[in-house]
């Protein structure tokens, strides 16, 4: 099944494309590879899932602050290339956690946006290299920051 | 314009390319791709800005401290590459500020060097895809390190 | 000299390639590129080298811990793609350090795993760009994260 027709099937719904917070493009098509920019968890109408994961939020919560994160890389790639089905895999993904320096499950806070990912392009090809890592602060506070290189068709 | 004619034309001032710092390449070309090394803000003779986004220096020191980032990459890339008309667009920009932890603002700190390259190579091909973000500590505790990805004529 | 005779040549041990933490892939080809995802200083059998560099270890237990993750990389890139020699080149790496906030030696540390890969591919082909940052946390609290990308003959 195509990306466009997983969606429906598993009745995901994108949040808007994010507004930009700055000055870059939220995806640049060169040779065939997409770079598309630092993604928060968006949810539309100028909100973000915010705080520190290991203190505000659990790692059930930063779990799905990334999972968000990855419905709104979903809902930049529909808008700039028009359909998710011109991805042909997920190259590889940067996981950024705003986390609190003892925290250390990171790997499992971005597995929210890697499954999803994963069930909409299928485990080969949603499925990409990745590093999950914790940063000393992100932008508005938001939970997560993620940035990802895909292989287009 | 071209981007040497509009470094003139702006009147720009670009650092010395920076005394490399470990064992690593400034840039490295692979399939027309340039992808050079995180730099900071360098302001010759050994000297960088340093210091704490959100303590030791405020909002618009960031952005400047991101603005001599930009100039020099600037002067890695024309040593490297002979002219900064090789460039052929802004791939990507990773932003790494040297913030507090409750630091909100990098996307603004780091617009100092995308604006600097928007200058230099216009509005289209001088704005890349980016992510701006806080880090725990940086080398030699410079504000900003950026690297980047550069496509070449 | 090869790289595959080299790492004989130097009486190198591989670890085991590590076991995966997540929801990725070891290593993604497109376009004769290899990404390849964050790798910590894994030691075979589970065991990590852990801490916070500036606290729990020192810049010579730092730099050890970032050539251990050199060697896991070599474990991955040889177990995924055959041989070492598949390797061109070293094209960028990303070294990220678990330290202390007022660390600043980050490159020194991140030596440890350039200046081996230095030994194996030889001094132009193993040395590619680079960046050298301080995290905030990493998972496991593993003392360095290095994520890499390789090109292939």
């Amino acid at each position: 099944m195509k990306a466009e027709e997983q969606i429906a099937a598993l009745g995901l719904t994108l949040p808007p494309a994010p507004p930009r917070g700055g000055v870059y493009k939220p995806v640049v098509v060169v040779g065939g590879i997409a770079y598309v920019s630092g993604h928060g968890p968006y949810l539309g109408e100028g909100e973000y899932i915010t705080g520190r994961v290991g203190d505000d939020l659990d790692l059930a919560q930063g779990n799905e602050a990334a999972r968000q994160t990855g419905l709104a890389l979903l809902a930049t790639l529909r808008s700039e290339l028009g359909s998710l089905d011109r991805v042909k895999r997920v190259v590889k993904l940067l996981g950024m956690v705003n986390s609190t320096p003892d925290f250390q499950e990171h790997p499992k806070v971005i597995n929210g946006c890697s499954e999803l990912f994963g069930q909409v392009w299928g485990e080969d090809a949603g499925i990409g290299a990745r590093s999950a890592v914790g940063m000393g602060s992100l932008p508005g506070n938001i939970a997560v920051e993620i940035e990802g290189i895909f292989e287009l068709h």
